[in-house]
């Protein structure tokens, strides 16, 4: 598997988990939206200066998939993998995978759009300018 | 004590719930804040519109209060009471009760305030004409 | 399509919503999971009672996907429907729709186990018996 | 002001935050929450330990109160502070000063007491085990 292309710890805590003490799961896609946005951080300035720069109004989801591979609990220090995984003209699929030591907890993969205003309308932008506004012009 | 000014229902669920089996206490500052937005749409429309309509960045917290009396478990069904309390120049109070049945479970205050930009600086607004919006210009 | 085999009413609030204002995405599996909560609460008594009576610590996820068809703003009502879909021995797979009168919002699925611990282990019980607790014995 | 007892680092992120652009209240008590549990899970190996070495339900919230005096915004980075204010017999009085750089933007008091369940009920159980797991004899 490549390196991620960015990475963040999140220390599991008491009020991420249900009563049956393990991480109630709309946690784990809170915490994919936040990898997701300290990476663009961190690699361009940020949601808000990209859409400014860009002229959209968001990147926003279009499809999300996980799967729960062992549960995490209050005291854990998961680490949160992103990986670029794919291109298309108008989408970012995005690849997660959280872990605690070397125990896989969560595998996940979001569809990303670029929103854009035209014509009065909301429609999926090319990807072409984040790509570079990300500085990957080379295939990921 | 007087009527509620408005009043929501809420099912209490596994996921509002932690590993102690009780309601997760941030919750209960969603619902207030839930309760005082359905509030504003019943009576003027929501706060979008009214943002709108007064020219303001929105309705915000200043200060928030909370006890919490009883402890409410997934599968209770608790009733959550808004009260209007006090208007002052540039404040409004907010009184909740979150009550089972006739058991008290949570009791809060919130003190909100109408942001407006004003030469390039947001300022606490006067609060007259909110209260007229939403049909209140006798005494609460 | 069948009927649905629950569904429950949903207010989007401002406090549901993004900086992009619309809904911030993780809170669709929050409501995805209330609603089988909630339909566990109408058809068995609730979660806490379907795993004592059937000695499981939870009827959890193991898979969850969605496709986000279109946004939901504060002030929408969103009618949130569930489908019992496919049983398996050891699986059970939920559909979700959510939509605004007839437009479509979100289109999920969760795929969930019960887990019952068994000689120390955590294991995924067969569904059998939950599937009589919820008086389902014919092929849905 | 004394140093803080416990901090943490909060990367504000674009689902932490409101159609307003500014992060949605009830999160700053989640965050009091992690930093609670996160200070005992430095300093007495965490909550479900203590609880089951002080034959205890929970460390819960009994009271809480909130100042909001500066908004946070996505990309900020919030250092947030906890101190322990004052022992009771029954009760732990926390303080919390949530700061990005010298800017106070949030500052808080959460009352917790130790619940214990006996003869059958829950009771506030006596603070001074807890302060002594917490290798605090002398007082604060």
């Amino acid at each position: 598997m490549q390196a991620p292309d960015f990475s963040m710890e999140v220390q599991i805590s008491f009020g991420h988990c249900d009563p049956a003490g393990i991480v109630f799961y709309p946690n784990y896609f809170r915490w994919f939206d936040r990898c997701f946005h300290s990476f663009l951080q961190k690699a361009a300035g940020g949601h808000r200066k990209l859409c400014r720069d860009l002229d959209a109004q968001g990147i926003g989801l279009m499809d999300v998939h996980a799967k729960f591979l062992s549960p995490a609990l209050d005291g854990d220090l998961m680490t949160l993998e992103l990986r670029l995984q794919e291109w298309g003209d108008k989408t970012l699929t995005l690849d997660y995978l959280g872990r605690i030591g070397d125990r896989h907890v969560v595998r996940g993969t979001e569809l990303r759009g670029m929103f854009i205003r035209r014509d009065g309308r909301m429609r999926a932008g090319e990807m072409a300018p984040l790509r570079a506004a990300l500085g990957l012009t080379a295939p990921v």
